[in-house]
């Protein structure tokens, strides 16, 4: 279970909330926090202690559901694309959702304030020249086009502002298809 | 050769540029845009096209560089993040580089405009309530971390504001460490 809830106040209980969700639905969840990290002498090394120990969590996970609601910003949080493009390289089912229904292209337009001009070169460009993706994608391609590659599924859900970290019901649907997805692959294996 | 140089009004030229510099050090590069992308009925085909040639590009690639100056926002672009992720978990040696000199704590803060509160969780936060990493770290742990773990190299590098995304010097430092990793390997083998 990847996103960026470990940043938020109520981290503890949004993670237990996660996993509870998850275990209802018959998985074992793995999520950052699962173990405790190692004492270490400076701030730099309880960084890569935490990555270490998130790196094992996810090898010994088989399917990703990623939260994938814009973070600081107009895209994903990098450490939950990061373990993404992780899982995607092992073979994992991917399953991912977002709080926020506009599309990528339409996020970064609002960046630009709208002022984005489709040029010669067939591109919409903002003010600072960089051409924005046009493909009724929720993110970068990498990302949509990874889970759509491996069977997954994006949920997307309009919620209100201040529950755009705190509404699970696109999460849950997630569970819901992953569930489908490897009930199914039991049933033929 | 992963990186957001993809977006930028000349693209084919710094693409150009990076890939006659890693030829210059005896690698074989690979970079979005190698391969003819093809027609597709809509937008988002095509956008499913590009991945599926990104990610069959990165599986022929055995080390990866990785543009990590902040793009559209406080972090990476979540496209190469998603490669970084990706080419980690296939066991690659990887080496990155950013044209930001500050950290990502740093970053953070002035998003903020400096409001940032220590609590008495130990967690730095925003008026967002949301926490800063505060790991001395140039991103989100697992790039840092995933990088280090794999003996890996972050270069970090203060340009011009107007070069941010065409400086190539940190790019070929990271050619330089890669090349001298290669060498060593081979020696060794």
């Amino acid at each position: 279970m990847a996103g960026p809830e470990v940043f938020l106040p109520n981290a503890r209980e949004m993670l237990d909330r996660k996993i509870a969700l998850a275990r209802s639905y018959g998985f074992t969840p793995v999520s950052p926090g699962d173990l405790t990290i190692p004492e270490t002498e400076t701030r730099y090394q309880h960084g890569l202690a935490i990555s270490a120990i998130n790196e094992s969590l996810m090898s010994s996970a088989n399917l990703i559901i990623a939260n994938l609601t814009p973070f600081r910003g107009i895209s994903a949080d990098v450490g939950t694309v990061f373990e993404l493009g992780f899982m995607c390289a092992r073979g994992c089912p991917a399953f991912a959702f977002s709080n926020c229904a506009e599309n990528h292209f339409e996020r970064v337009s609002s960046l630009h304030g709208g002022d984005v001009q489709l040029g010669p070169d067939g591109r919409h460009r903002g003010p600072d020249g960089l051409s924005l993706e046009n493909f009724d994608m929720i993110d970068n391609l990498m990302l949509d086009g990874s889970i759509a590659a491996r069977n997954g599924t994006i949920i997307t859900r309009k919620v209100a502002p201040d529950q755009l970290f705190l509404d699970l019901t696109a999460f849950e649907e997630c569970l819901n298809l992953a569930a489908q997805r490897l009930l199914k692959t039991t049933a033929r294996a």
